[in-house]
């Protein structure tokens, strides 16, 4: 199963590289030389790099330091001398990067690895297609995705996975209402993530309803779990039946509401991404509690990683009276975007579909439904978001490798 | 089962609060009046509160504005009108604070509710015993907690949860080698978390190991799934045989070792806790990556929630060279720490024993064996925190009720 690191490829004589991506060559080195320990490549567009001594070292592609079958670095940094300098730097005929080490190793670069992990650069996710932002004039079309034989096809599976990860949310049609749909195509993905609700979830009402779910009750946009440390990062709901009248799903993307705000009043943004907010989930035999500013900013690129949307699980805020303010005027004009339809799509789910959601971007909710005018029975369970993003780079990977040995 | 909302207590003539907890009075307020739309409160030690209106009225133990049931608010924050502002503000016979709304509604405040909550203050988690963080030379008999009725006894686990949170592992003792053990002892504090490596998975030598976790290797200090968006945070590693030369596990506070590096060196701590870094999983058929500072800070307090120590799953970082030379500067200094017996407690598992550690908090490692001198076993598996002190925050509530029972 595993490929063993081939140190060359023959027909380029290039070495490997110290992962399983590929690494297509957008630029050539022209020059290198060592400096300051590292290494500086002069490159064919002129534009210059100096690398750091331990990061090329470390990465070097010798079944040494990078073990040939798993490829993990098979070395402790602190097996390398602290002092570690590339001695010597030349390109090589082959167009790859030469170093000789203090430490007496040489070690030679593919082009494109080295283009790509050049410093200054955020690390790239090439696999990973660019988000679309939404309001609410969305065209649904670009979510809807045809499941009918999902559980066999990798391209359904693929264009599956890139709705979710584009637009936050998707719904797979043609899925049938067999009760085990929820089980099984969400494990598509990865584990399913089991929580104090169950695996699985069943939203019916219920007569001892200990949510709000469980109720005929309209919902307002909310996330799920907002009271834990981690909360789910993707839903799925699957439709059984959907016969009453009312029950429409609501969805918002929380990452153009809340850049609304942000254009619109940098200092409320600005409370709500710093002020820790405790969510506290009040019931008696459980006691959730956590405190985080409701917008989560991401550190490496200060973009939202997720918005803690939280209506009626929020613990008395003990912000300082001018905080406190900026808070309220923050969270209630979210509210109100929450409430408009500029920024809201309605889709009603027929049995047989799926609807899937990042639990951290998109909001849901649902409008109330009259139980006596029938039936409405959905499926549900929460899988990790970190499962979506692997399965995207693999199936990548495959298509990559598929347009290789055709 | 679920307690209604007593909106005020017989005997004191004081309100109810808004949710489950209880709110011994440590201060009376002596004087209340209406200001800047809020309320200032004076305490009997002299200190003064402003509470921000919508603070007080949404929290207002009335079963209009707190479900009386499930004490989740019933109103959204937009249902109250945006000038909202007390009227007028006192202290009642009782000793409650007694609130006139410009919308109408009268609210009265426990005291020991409102001093909690006094704006300024962090949020409290009055369950949750102080964390001591440790090297080492820990006490190995603080973390060792008898399990032999763990099932039943609440006090068995009250005391493992207690010294799973205060010194981020502990040791069960007298489980027995039932094969089941992992799967019923840590569901005690809630779901398993499953996982790529299976919701159980067997910590034996296999001849085609997919992890170095699966040889007979010595590991380094390490978290598990560094790779991932949400690590799991607790591991529980069940022992049914341990009868191999070698074997003992490794462990380690990294709170404790990277308060050590922000005194010796604040600009290497500052590095690694600013400083985006890629872990990457290298696999053939799953491909986890995650970008976030090695060390995670709590915006709330500015300590450590969490710390990425990853020796062999990190992707070339693409930091400038000065930043890249502060992050290897750093994390040697992390590593060769963690080589040292004053930062890290040996333990050599025994069958029927159960080690648990917070995996966000506590490094885990082990030293060679040999293979060929006896068998060793482990069963392991991955709870989330939250469910610990959720469950923390029920026992103690439970001892409450019991106390006041009594």
């Amino acid at each position: 199963m595993a490929q063993v690191l081939e140190p060359v490829a023959e027909s380029t004589g290039l070495p490997g590289t110290p992962d399983f991506d590929s690494y297509p060559i957008q630029h050539w080195p022209v020059a290198a030389r060592a400096a300051e320990g590292g290494v500086d490549v002069e490159w064919d567009d002129g534009s210059r790099s100096r690398y750091h001594p331990m990061v090329l070292r470390e990465n070097s592609p010798d079944p040494e330091t990078i073990h040939p079958v798993t490829r993990e670095q098979a070395r402790m940094l602190t097996e390398f001398p602290a002092d570690l300098a590339a001695i010597e730097a030349s390109i090589d005929p082959a167009g790859a990067l030469a170093v000789r080490w203090s430490d007496g190793t040489a070690s030679r670069y593919h082009p494109g690895w080295l283009y790509t992990y050049r410093p200054g650069e955020a690390t790239r996710d090439e696999d990973m297609p660019e988000r679309v932002i939404w309001g609410g004039d969305l065209d649904l079309s670009a979510v809807r995705v045809d499941g009918s034989n999902i559980l066999e096809d990798e391209d359904q599976l693929a264009r599956w996975c890139e709705a979710l990860h584009v637009h936050g949310f998707a719904i797979l049609e043609n899925l049938g209402t067999d009760r085990s749909v929820i089980e099984q195509v969400p494990a598509l993905l990865g584990p399913l993530r089991d929580n104090n609700f169950g695996r699985i979830f069943d939203v019916v009402t219920k007569p001892d309803a200990d949510s709000n779910a469980y109720t005929s009750m309209g919902l307002p946009l909310h996330v799920d779990l907002a009271t834990r440390e981690y909360m789910p990062g993707l839903q799925f709901l699957h439709c059984l039946q959907n016969e009453s009248t009312g029950g429409e799903s609501l969805l918002a993307d929380s990452f153009f509401i809340v850049e609304k705000l942000r254009r619109e009043a940098p200092e409320l943004y600005e409370a709500l991404s710093t002020t820790p907010m405790t969510s506290a989930n009040k019931a008696v035999n459980t006691d959730y509690r956590w405190t985080v500013p409701m917008i989560h900013l991401d550190p490496a690129t200060g973009e939202p990683l997720e918005v803690r949307w939280n209506p009626w699980l929020r613990a008395p805020l003990t912000a300082d009276f001018e905080t406190a303010d900026k808070v309220y005027k923050g969270l209630r004009r979210l509210f109100q975007m929450g409430d408009s339809p500029d920024n809201t799509v309605t889709v009603r789910l027929k049995p047989g579909e799926m609807l899937g959601f990042d639990n951290r971007r998109v909001l849901h909710g649902r409008t109330a439904f009259d139980p006596s005018t029938g039936g409405r029975a959905l499926r549900g369970c929460y899988v990790e978001r970190e499962e979506l993003w692997s399965r995207l780079r693999i199936v990548a990977r495959h298509k990559r490798e598929r347009l290789v040995s055709n």
